[in-house]
């Protein structure tokens, strides 16, 4: 069974086939944030530090981190993302315990995060770009991290499954040079929006058990893009990833504050026999009936984390 | 490619792997339904109406009726279910254009709802029981209707899915015998409640690949027994439902009353590349957001359909 090992200094997080689904929290993002990107510039990392407690208590089990700002003061991103990239990773790994994943298309924002990174983290990403691989893989294997590979080339992404498949092979063959497992291969094999291509949630099923069944690696995708400029986006996201997960999918970079797209996902895991007595699903059932009385779901699910660690104040007592 | 066809006197359903999925609406059937099956006693079908018109209006695309009500003045369902079935079917059909699904347990009642339903009415159902394959499948042949077979026989319902399937195979071998062809069989693979059954939802998908690739089925179920007993139920239903699409289900015996499943399903449909451009999710997010602002989503749907097919007042204009 393909087992994809990440971990922060206390905390391993094991992305595979007979395990829940790894939720990888997209927020700490400033593409496309102008705010947050306005904010990183400044010096102000208010947004970072709630971006992290509120991901993890809403169930992230791992965090992205993208430095990708481009300064108005300094527009060189070689040279401002690395810097930027190891404070912000310091931020996050003393705030919360669960793994990080770097991501970058700045090779030097990835070194810059790996040297600082504790434990093992996620590398995001390599694609099978001949710079990127050339860039990326000696950095891979030098830290002995697991890498996401997207499957597009210096052809630009395909419309043809069997062109991002292919891509995929390419990339998991070329770190086999290097000495890197294809368990430490998260592929991506890009999610376009079915408002665009109907054949799109077709396509990225029928390519996760190909993945998975052929090359045996683990999968990823960013989830949301299935949705994009459609309306009630979140009901198609909250039955893409049920039926993503159905076919083999092992984890999605996404934004996990959202009960909708949650609620889907540990459904799912309960259906997968991935949830132990239901256990989780119960767990979270109680979030999503302060959900339904008016409480955020953010505020919901740190009460109830705090409420099941112990932790934040007196524990209930039974009536 | 299977292709399973229901008629009414003027619609045409088929149930098949490259039609959307088959919503067959459960509502009209008093077991469990005290003052349903009060009313029918009493002669008053004011229920069946409402529940005939509310689950067409939320996306029903063929209705089941269920005569089985015990009456406190004659305890016999061979003599009461019969001319209750008659009139329930001739009722319905009178009001809504959707083929039916024929239920009862009682051979006498199937056959008086085949003699006065139109069209091509879905047979519900034929079990691996000698005694129920000995009665049902001579009213499938004379009727040249299609038949939804579940898989339990003699030996009660097997927890283990291997016979499950077994079960269903014969059913389709009997049939045969009796030259009623594969693709005029619906197999219910069962579904057993996750909360009690672990692997109850991994079953369910791994079954229904397999009826579909090695006997060519269309397939159905009792969709909400995956959820019994759970807290936050249609949480459960609105993951199972997309990932037993996934997995290759053509319909489900389900309410259709409910958005949250039916959000599920439509989102699914598109998913799976049968909703052209996405015209059915475009129009039912028109719903969602009347449902959103407060309306119910029965009058919601209704609402929608008429403004749809111009009847129910004037159309709207544009702004």
């Amino acid at each position: 069974m393909t087992r994809t090992v990440v971990e922060s200094q206390t905390k391993t997080v094991t992305i595979g086939f007979d395990e829940p689904f790894c939720v990888i929290g997209e927020r700490i993002n400033p593409t496309g944030r102008k705010v947050l990107a306005a904010q990183l510039e400044a010096g102000d990392f208010s947004t970072v530090e709630k971006d992290a407690l509120e991901q993890v208590a809403c169930g992230a089990m791992v965090l992205d981190v993208n430095a990708g700002v481009v300064y108005n003061s300094n527009p060189d991103p070689n040279q401002t993302e690395p810097p930027l990239m190891t404070k912000m990773i310091e931020l996050v790994q003393g705030l919360v315990d669960v793994p990080l994943c770097i991501d970058s298309s700045v090779p030097g924002a990835l070194e810059a995060g790996l040297a600082v990174a504790n434990g093992r983290p996620l590398l995001n990403s390599v694609t099978g770009e001949e710079e990127r691989l050339e860039a990326i893989l000696p950095l891979v294997k030098k830290y002995d991290v697991p890498v996401v590979a997207i499957s597009n080339d210096d052809t630009g992404i395909s419309e043809d499954p069997d062109v991002r498949f292919a891509v995929a092979k390419k990339i998991v063959e070329r770190a086999a040079d290097f000495g890197i497992p294809a368990h430490d291969i998260v592929v991506d094999p890009l999610v376009m929006p079915v408002g665009a291509m109907a054949t799109a949630g077709r396509q990225v099923f029928a390519l996760v058990r190909k993945l998975r069944e052929e090359l045996g690696v683990n999968t990823t995708c960013g989830a949301s893009n299935i949705s994009f400029g459609l309306p009630h986006r979140h009901g198609i996201n909250a039955a893409f990833l049920p039926m993503a997960i159905g076919a083999g999918m092992t984890s999605a970079i996404m934004n996990p504050v959202r009960p909708v797209e949650m609620e889907a996902i540990r459904a799912a895991n309960f259906l997968m026999d991935h949830d132990a007595n239901g256990a989780e699903w119960i767990k979270f059932s109680r979030v999503l009936d302060a959900v339904k009385e008016g409480t955020p779901f953010p505020e919901a699910s740190q009460a109830a984390a705090a409420a099941g660690s112990g932790r934040g104040g007196r524990r209930r007592r039974r009536a």
